[in-house]
């Protein structure tokens, strides 16, 4: 192990900030780090979207479902998958551009995901506390709007940066033996994997509430599933022109 | 900069590797730093699969369309995006879970990078180097059966890992001010700045290649968006269960 490792794997979102910018030029060495990740065929399909406005800020708190700190973080970005630039590039350059491939809406996405990781990581490198805000997609034609986002652009998710002012504990994980299987996909051991991991979610809840959540893993995941989460989304990602075909 | 910076700004892909073991529960740390990436709502909607069989690396290294580095690397993992054993457990707590939404793809597809990326970044501070093969989408049913995914897995990329023979240059990047907006999306300068990355990637293939790629980033991108690139993903994905609602 070494510091880096031992960085990756103190993370925990933060959602309380103090009142503090950061440093002259943090953030876009943050976003150099963050392009520096991998990019399917070097297309870079991302732009990012810093959002500075208190209005914006405030209506996208709500937008994204009552979430405060989105208002009182230093730094509120917005990564949205963009397949305008790379495709109208490659028009200039005389290519009968395709568009709305499913595989399109994967490489976007990916990319986009890759990239706000290693941002996280150089955040978090400088002491720098964030929250990831997947929310935003519960109304992501209003975001869209609001952002002005043309088609061919999705906001993917968007993400607090700032200095924590509280200190959560880590969250527990499955254990790596759940996820990583050995040449192929056997779960023939993820039921009982996955009762001793309810177990350890069961004791992190009461631990954490002072027994007020007397809840597991299994249990959090329900409304996750039965509610239709962002029925929405289907019909959204077609008309902006992603996984059409 | 800090060198965690440093770190991340320091990647290309590794496509030739030594014929070097990985130091024992080294991959066990990566993924674990992979795990402690953020995950929509503790989903952790992925599994990895640790390809060992040599035969097995061989029709990976052919399915993703000749790629003889999947067969020398120390290690190959097959990153999978898994709606299976979250739903699964939801079921057995009792939810009546609704299963193929576009969401569910999103998050699982999202999910798996940020785990990745967190796993790539453990592994080059320990001087390793890697390169994601995206090319398993080339045929992603024939990796499906090969690997023995069930429905509501799928593979999203393999990963190389291994100790880098060579020492290829990093490959630059967009500006930052191109991918970087402020409050809304402008890309009045994209046209003119494509064009000013176009020169940037111009001079790079002619110093790497001593004059002989003579091409530039748009002209790159065309053959991606002309030729329909993986046009069976959509079908895929939903004979497979994602992103059929």
């Amino acid at each position: 192990m070494n510091p880096t490792i031992e960085l990756l794997k103190s993370h925990r979102s933060i959602r309380k900030f103090k009142d503090q910018p950061l440093p002259e030029g943090a953030l876009e060495e943050f976003i150099r780090a963050g392009q520096s990740a991998a990019t399917s065929n070097q297309v870079q399909a991302y732009s990012i979207i810093r959002v500075t406005k208190p209005e914006n800020r405030e209506q996208l708190a709500e937008l994204a479902g009552g979430q405060p700190w989105i208002k009182a973080c230093s730094e509120f970005l917005v990564f949205c998958a963009d397949m305008k630039r790379a495709t109208e590039a490659a028009e200039r350059a005389g290519a009968d551009v395709v568009r709305g491939m499913t595989e399109q809406l994967l490489v976007a996405s990916i990319d986009t995901a890759l990239m706000a990781q290693n941002v996280v990581t150089a955040a978090e490198s400088q002491d720098l506390g964030i929250c990831y805000i997947g929310g935003l997609r519960n109304n992501p034609e209003q975001v869209s709007e609001l952002l002005k986002l043309p088609d061919h652009v999705f906001p993917v998710f968007g993400l607090c940066i700032g200095y924590p002012d509280h200190n959560p504990e880590v969250k527990p994980r499955l254990p790596v033996e759940t996820i990583l299987k050995q040449d192929y996909y056997d779960d023939s051991q993820d039921e009982a994997q996955v009762a001793a991991f309810d177990d350890t979610m069961h004791q992190y809840y009461l631990a954490r509430t002072g027994g007020k959540k007397d809840s597991t893993w299994s249990q959090e995941l329900k409304p996750l599933f039965t509610s239709k989460l962002r029925p929405h989304m289907k019909e959204f990602l077609e008309k902006r022109g992603f996984g059409v075909k």
